[in-house]
This record gives C-alpha cells, sequence and structure tokens, in this order.
C-alpha cells in the first residue's frame, strides 16, 4: 500500500521528480556529465544565495556534518546543542578523534547569539557547528543573528546545517558570511534521500587545505579540483542529480519568493489546525520552524494508534516524535511541493481521525 | 541522444532497474524499511557468500575503501597495487593519517601471494587492501591463492574491492576467509551509481571496535548496530535499494551458475574480436578479468576517433583507457545484463567502424 508522507524526511516526491530519476545513465568522465554539472551549478549558487562553488556529495547529509569536522577542524570545535541532530555533531566530532565542546540549550530553546560570543571570546574555538532547523525539536534557530556574532571572530570557521529548512526560507550564505551551507536533498528539495548538497567559502577550503587527516571521500580540497572540471571526486549518485536537475526548473519556475511564501502559508495552516484543537507549540513560538511543526502532544493522544488510523483511512501518515522527546511531541512536515490544497486535505483528514480519538 | 555503455561502469540499466528506483518512498526509520531490509539481506549474504552480514552504504565504493581504512589499520596497512585504483589506496590510506606501505606490481601484471607472504612475514601489519578486478589495467587476481596466503596470519584484516567483478564470478567471502568484501552497485549489479555494499566478518567488526577515530558516516560497529535492527545508520539512498531488491530477483531468477557463465560467454567473445582483429590483451592472460577487457591498442587506432564515430553510428560506446594507459588502451565491458545476442551485436558494430578506420 502507497501513502503519503507528512512526515519532516523523507517527504513526498513528484511524478516528475521520480521519472527523472529513470534518466538514461552517462558516464561520470564524460563530456555529457560535464555538461549536466555546468548546467545546474549556477542554479545551485543562486538558490544558496552564494558564488561559492556548490558542490555535491554522495551520502547523506550526515557525511557531510562529519566531512566539516574533518576538514576544518584544527584547534577545536564548538558545537552548538539544540535537539537530536545538532547534540549528535559533538558526539561525531569526538568520534572524529577532534578537540569539541558542546553549548547546549534545553530541547525547544534556540541558541543564544550572546553565548555564542561569550564562547567564542575564549579564543578557544576556530570551527563552530550549528543545525538551523532542528528537525527533532522543531526550533529555527535565528540565523542571521548568530552569524552577525560569528563573523566577529575571523578565525571561526562557521558550518551550518539547513536539511530541513533550505529552500524553503531565505539563508543568505554570503550576505551572513556562513563559511559552510550543508543540506540534504529528501527535505524541502523532495528529491529521494541519498544525495548532499554543501557550500565552502574560500576561508573554509583554505582551512581545509591545512588539516591533516582530511581522507579522501569527504576532502573539501578533492571537491573543489573536481568542481575545477564540473566533477565529483567519486562516482556521484546520477539519478539524484537528474532529479536535482528537474527540481531546479521546478523551483525557479515557481520564483524563490513563491516558495518561502508557499511554505509561510502551509505552516501557518498546521498551526492553525494546532491551535483549534487545543494543542501547544513544542518549540519557542517565535523560534518555530516554518517548514515543520513539532506538536505538544498536551492533550495525551495515543500518537501511534492516531498515526496508524490516519494512515489506514487516508492514506497520510505524521511523524510521532524523535529522541528522547518521541511520544510526547509530534511531528508534521510542510516541506516539499505542499500546496495550500494538500495541506487542506491533510488537516481535514486530521480533524477527522481526532474525531474518532475524542469523541 | 541515449546511447549504450559498453564501459566498465556504469553500465547499462534495464527497464526494470529503472522503473524500481520509482517506487514510492519509504520513511527509512519504518517497519516498511525493516522489511525490505530484511528482504533483501538474506539474499545478499547468498550473493556474498557468506553468513556476515552485508552491509548498504550510501556512497561511492571509495567511500567504504576509505572506511576500511579507517576502520581496520591500527598498526599499518599493506596495500597491493596493480593499477590505477589500488594504486590510490596507498594514497587514501596516508591522507587518513594512518601507517601504510604498497606493494607494487607493473601494471597489467598480477599481484603475486609468495611476493604478499615475504611483506606479512616482517609482522608489520595489521591490514591488507587489495583490487580483486582492477578496472583500470582489466587484470583479475588470483584472490584465492592469495587469500591462501592471507590467511596464514591471523592478525592480518583482509579487505577486498570487487566492485568490477562482484556477481560476474564466484567470490568465496567466507570460504576464502575474506574479512571485508566491498563493492558498488554500477558495475555488474546494473544499478546506477550511488550505493557501496560491503561484508564485515567477526574479525573485521572486533578490530573496529578498538580502533580510534573512526568516526561515523562509514563507521563499522554503527553499521553492525543498526544492522541488528535492520536499519542503516544514516538516511540511505531508498531509490537505489529498491533498485537492489528488484535485481536480486533478476540475478536469483537466472541463477549463480548461469550467471558466472553468461559473464564467461560474452567475455570469451570480446576475446575472440580483439584477437581476430589483430589486438593483443593488455595483462597477462592468465589473469584476465571476466567482466571487461582491457585491450592494447597495438594498432594505433585513434580511439577517440572510433569511440565517437561508434557513438555516431551504432550509439554505443566503450572506452578508450585509464589513467596513465588512457589511449594505449581501450576497454569493453561485458558486465551487467549483457547477453550473447548484445556482445554479440557489440563486436559486429566494432566490426563495421574498425573497417572504417582500416580501409
Amino acid at each position: 500500500m502507497s501513502y503519503k508522507l507528512y512526515i519532516p524526511g523523507p517527504v513526498e516526491v513528484s511524478e516528475k521528480t521520480y521519472q527523472a530519476l529513470t534518466t538514461h545513465i552517462i558516464g561520470h568522465r564524460s563530456q555529457d556529465f560535464v555538461a549536466l554539472y555546468d548546467d545546474i551549478q549556477p542554479k545551485l549558487q543562486t538558490l544558496f544565495s552564494t558564488t561559492s562553488p556548490v558542490f555535491l556529495s554522495t551520502s547523506s547529509a550526515w557525511g557531510v556534518m562529519e566531512g566539516s569536522i574533518r576538514n576544518l577542524v584544527q584547534k577545536k570545535a564548538l558545537c552548538c546543542m539544540c535537539g537530536a541532530f545538532s547534540d549528535k555533531w559533538l558526539e561525531v566530532a569526538h568520534r572524529c578523534g577532534k578537540q569539541a565542546d558542546g553549548y547546549q540549550v534545553e530541547w525547544g530553546k534556540a541558541l543564544e547569539p550572546e553565548a555564542i560570543r561569550k564562547y567564542l571570546q575564549t579564543g578557544e574555538y576556530d570551527c563552530i557547528t550549528m543545525v538551523h532547523n532542528e528537525t527533532s525539536t522543531g526550533v529555527m534557530n535565528p540565523l542571521k543573528e548568530i552569524m552577525d556574532v560569528v563573523r566577529e571572530f575571523p578565525e571561526v570557521i562557521s558550518v551550518v546545517d539547513t536539511v530541513s529548512s533550505f529552500s524553503a526560507v531565505p539563508i543568505l550564505t554570503d550576505e551572513w558570511g556562513i563559511d559552510v551551507v550543508l543540506t540534504g536533498c529528501q527535505k524541502a528539495l523532495a528529491i529521494p534521500p541519498g544525495l548532499a548538497l554543501f557550500t565552502a567559502s574560500d576561508r573554509a577550503l583554505a582551512r581545509a587545505a591545512q588539516v591533516e587527516g582530511r581522507g579522501y571521500y569527504f576532502d573539501f580540497v578533492e571537491f573543489k579540483k573536481n568542481h575545477d572540471k564540473s566533477m565529483t571526486p567519486s562516482t556521484p549518485v546520477l539519478p539524484h542529480i537528474f532529479a536535482l536537475k528537474s527540481k531546479l526548473e521546478d523551483i525557479f519556475e515557481e520564483g524563490l519568493e513563491a516558495r518561502y511564501a508557499r511554505h509561510e502559508k502551509t505552516n501557518a495552516m498546521v498551526h492553525e489546525w494546532m491551535t483549534r484543537n487545543g494543542f501547544e507549540l513544542f518549540p519557542e513560538k517565535q523560534f518555530a520552524s516554518k517548514t515543520l511543526t513539532t506538536v505538544s502532544n498536551n492533550r495525551n493522544i495515543d500518537m501511534n494508534a492516531f498515526n496508524k488510523r490516519l494512515k489506514e483511512r487516508f492514506q497520510m501518515v505524521i511523524n510521532t516524535g524523535y529522541g528522547k522527546i518521541k511520544g510526547v511531541t509530534f511531528r508534521i512536515s510542510n516541506m516539499g511541493d505542499e500546496t495550500e490544497e494538500t495541506i487542506g486535505e491533510l488537516v481535514r483528514n486530521l480533524d477527522a481521525v481526532l474525531e474518532e480519538f475524542t469523541s
């Protein structure tokens, strides 16, 4: 049985994108690949709001998260922690044998620029990692305000995971001075999982060139060297790159402003459903994500049963929480290609199932 | 213009496999994913001839080649070098900050078991890497004979890249005592690139558990921990896993013996074409690959022009050599789904184009 995903990744994939996966393959060292790379690269740079190269990594975003640590940390990393994914980044840094400290805020709270300033003022750190939109808690951190602080410290290379916010809200890579923006393809880009994308500033590439033990697969310098030939260091996941080409057409046909507005509107519809039904936001309201909603299950609904019923009756699924807040929260995604119409249908169905559970 | 690839990867993909890529996505932490994993796992174990787990890595094979170094080398690696891919492995080991030496044979020659014994007898090495079928030179190393030697050294963990031989010839992982067999999906498995597969013996996993700095993305211990839940450590490349499921059906429907015989037969047809036209094998005959043929361009044909004409006239391409033997060799693949009929068509077309170049 096929059912529609309203989970915070992977998200629903359009028929056009599925068909793009079946594009006849080409040699990845051929001129056909060079042409494909050259076609998508400027569009990616526009979408990432950068003049730096945008690299294609055949991996999930975790690969690039680890790669950032291996490439960019010489002294010590400051890992900003506000949920399952950002918390784990500190552990991964340690597993790579790097010095790293955590700046932890309570789950549901956002990172505080002033606290980050205090850490960086110690002069101990040469790299900072953070997750823009923490997919577990539904917090969207105040990235511009954080970067205003980080830019005061020229030695500090900034790495921002935008896995679940990328292309759904404006992220001004160059203007805000972010060195590395990384994302996956299975969230707001609505491509099946298997490809990660990231930018690297000149500063980041210069740092990488000095760091020992980068290895090969996620070596930023190798990415740049191959980028200059419009290629990837290793054999790339071709179907996803064809799908990305297709999706970039869709994105620029819609227009970025319209795309951002659509996410804002559909997110508001989920919030409206939540409030109308007496549920509360898990994160602080001012820092609530625009791409997914983490809802406190303050009505103590049996969310596993709820979700099962939603799937059975309407062939749709939401998510019943992640990590240590599984069960006490649930999550609804409005990422990807969702429209007022499709989110409208979802909330009507949520209403219908909720009625069964509360009547 | 679409054209058919007879290059040593990626190889031609069947319509059934393309369609499998478009299977409706599922959550990778859902029971549907567990069911998918459990369906393919025993088939993969049969195909890998092992009772050890077979792990799915969202990466190219290089990721697992690097991962093997990071997970398994405590003292020093011996990297056996006989072509572009195996040669580079030594460099990658050094880039990971590991101690490693190279045992180099001339390109076109095979690795010698006795030479390997001499290296290992020094007691310096706790890991050995090699490429079974060196895709650049077309050499298929005598893996059984090499493993007969390696097994004499219980401290030495063996890692064998079977990227371009896997599933086309018998590779008896457990019987020969290979600790890690790794492969990609875009060669003999005839799936578009983007997924790597590998086995890890208990010995390999025990070693990994003791090695510092493994990181996360390619951490073998994480793969095992998630395997025990029928999941992958990071978000997996779902379309390729659906395609793998489809391809495993094809493979077992054909039967392994018939599959091996088909590769043997189609390879012989390419050899016959080569000999009939006065070309010579690049590798030593007794170690010639069964999945691809690296041909010495002893007739000094302009292979770029030849290949261009083959593409133009028959919508087919072969490969004009790799690395330092580009131009002086060319390569023809019989990997994947090729049959006597399709290879027969290829060699007829090669004949026709050759006539243009020599008349």
